[in-house]
């Protein structure tokens, strides 16, 4: 595929990505009466069915930490990276846009989701390294991405967000799935520090399966 | 298969497709004891397992929209799209009908469930758009195909009909899945929206992974 | 495999399989605190995720209907399936009593669930036909089955047996997946029908995908 | 690939294994306000999905006992056996560890869950049978161990522990999937015998499908 249409493919399975993310974690929280275990049970397994289905779909990377990781193992050229982290970026603010709309929301509001401490930091650090991990060496990547994040949500405290473009966007609804805007730095951080680590292991444990 | 195979296999699969919408939505409703998540959780999640059996058996459209599509992207030829149509179309009342008996109710009963408003129309619109990018290209449709949905029903503010033969047909059911027959308009013309931005999308980033 | 290998798999694969229906829906009803819904989920996911896992391991049919729609098609010779039969069957009582058993319950209690009722028997008649068109046609018969069943728990008033080894087994123990001794031959002849009508249709629009 | 890679795959692998199975029974526990049946179905949902994941991205045994099997089918050398288990239980410890500090519990403390008497060791006996012909025999590994996981939470009475270096590295947590040091032995003994039963039976009705 051309660099502009694996672009448009980013933007939209990100769009979808986060629409899916958010959307089913109002709904969750919504139907739920209060029960957080159920709100997080709806939120973990739409997540976890959209990206089978996107994957399969549009083949899309869709977090710019993979899209990094590609290029340092030399699947994507890194002249090809700003573009597509670009499109994620932007994909994933419209994929929140469009979860509050559809629900009648304010289209944009900060969240005031506070996620903050060691145990969220360590958290991310730990996702993001296990997801980096099951991109660059899974057979059936799609399937093996919306498990690892299905359980990811459960498994780690902070849900396990693992992606730049994704705890950005997040910041920018006040539901059951967002994150102050203030801990975005950290989050972020925490993942750079997961996924060096996921690169440098992959490089030497080999590519894949 | 011959057309009249296939127009088989169009309306059992759309038949049983309806009776698993509906009829996992009465028994989720009859034993969640007002919890309307529970209650969905299971609509979803049946729906979903029942989307991948069928298309695993049968490889049927089970949707007028994706039928279309298939047309727009010569995968089947448009003199057959009216015998296929009304195969669904037909199929989805018997479905509707045989979940409304298996569990006691009045054969037909039309739905008091509103379902009407701006988010619900985008939502429609989002919904369709998704499903039938899934179609036109996903890698193992079964799976893709049922991982959406499952997903949709949470992330859309409609629970993501997606489908005019599904939307028609749910309206004559009085139970948890139904949608007043007023409402059916409004949902059937989002969803071409939805259906339209996606032929033209897909025409332009192509085909099959 | 030879004959006596094949027997034994349906025989192994069978009492894994009531394990998980009986066992599981012990587990769910102890665990929900009367949530009837917590509970059917637990049965029916549990279900189908060993028919995923039971499928692809030992590839067995677990099902006289399915062994005898098998010999209609030319499967399997009609002379190996009484053996396959009466395997299945002994499994399936071996398998209630491991749970009755794992649970420290009596290793058989006589059930006293009622189902019953013109909802029931059109429940079976439909799941029966569903389930034996997925084993004829579904590519990937594992995850076909495995989702059809864990979808039809919920869409049929009677959570689909869909079975005769596992109907009559199913009355030997009390519990939350049990069925009266006075039932079964109902449900029974309920599949029959649904059973003739599928290996006929199957006959009709033919076989594997 | 090298031993020593492969040890580093059973080492992440089990690490993270622990870290889904502990880490989701912490989160489970907490969001669901008491009710045992949701935490489990967390719990489940989530171990299974992890083993997905996992098992698409390493190929990993994870499992002394697998492990053993695996030898006595020649699958892998006797020697290499020492390592690879060394590395299952010494990543099934920092798993448990890293688990309790991203909940920010304190990194090491022994469980106080009794996990005692005749249900729960024919369980164990049960389950590990179960699991080794899975192993052994299963097309696509990583969805029939995943299913079967699932499943074998909710059927056997025991929640299905079925590996003696997990059943170590829980006794390290006291947390919803805990085991008091004291009971696993009793355990890892019933596990034993269920191994040996398939690995027997194993060698008699043939390898993979």
């Amino acid at each position: 595929m051309s660099l502009g249409r694996r672009a448009a493919a980013e933007a939209v399975g990100t769009a979808f990505l986060l629409a899916a993310v958010v959307g089913s974690g109002i709904m969750g929280e919504r139907l739920s009466g209060g029960s957080v275990a159920m709100a997080l049970l709806a939120n973990s397994s739409a997540t976890g069915a959209a990206l089978v289905a996107l994957i399969l779909t549009l083949g899309a990377a869709m977090n710019p930490l993979v899209t990094i990781s590609d290029a340092f193992r030399q699947a994507i050229a890194w002249r090809d990276v700003p573009l597509l982290v670009a499109a994620q970026i932007g994909g994933a603010f419209v994929g929140v846009a469009a979860a509050n709309a559809m629900f009648e929301l304010p289209v944009v509001s900060f969240s005031q989701h506070v996620r903050a401490g060691s145990g969220q930091l360590l958290s991310e650090i730990i996702a993001t390294f296990g997801l980096l991990l099951v991109v660059a060496r899974a057979r059936e990547p799609a399937f093996a991405v919306g498990g690892y994040i299905a359980a990811a949500y459960w498994f780690t405290a902070s849900t396990s967000f693992a992606n730049p473009a994704v705890t950005v966007a997040r910041s920018m609804t006040d539901t059951f799935a967002g994150i102050r805007p203030a801990d975005v730095g950290g989050f972020v951080a925490a993942q750079i520090v997961g996924a060096s680590a996921a690169i440098a292991f992959g490089a030497w444990i080999g590519g894949k399966r």
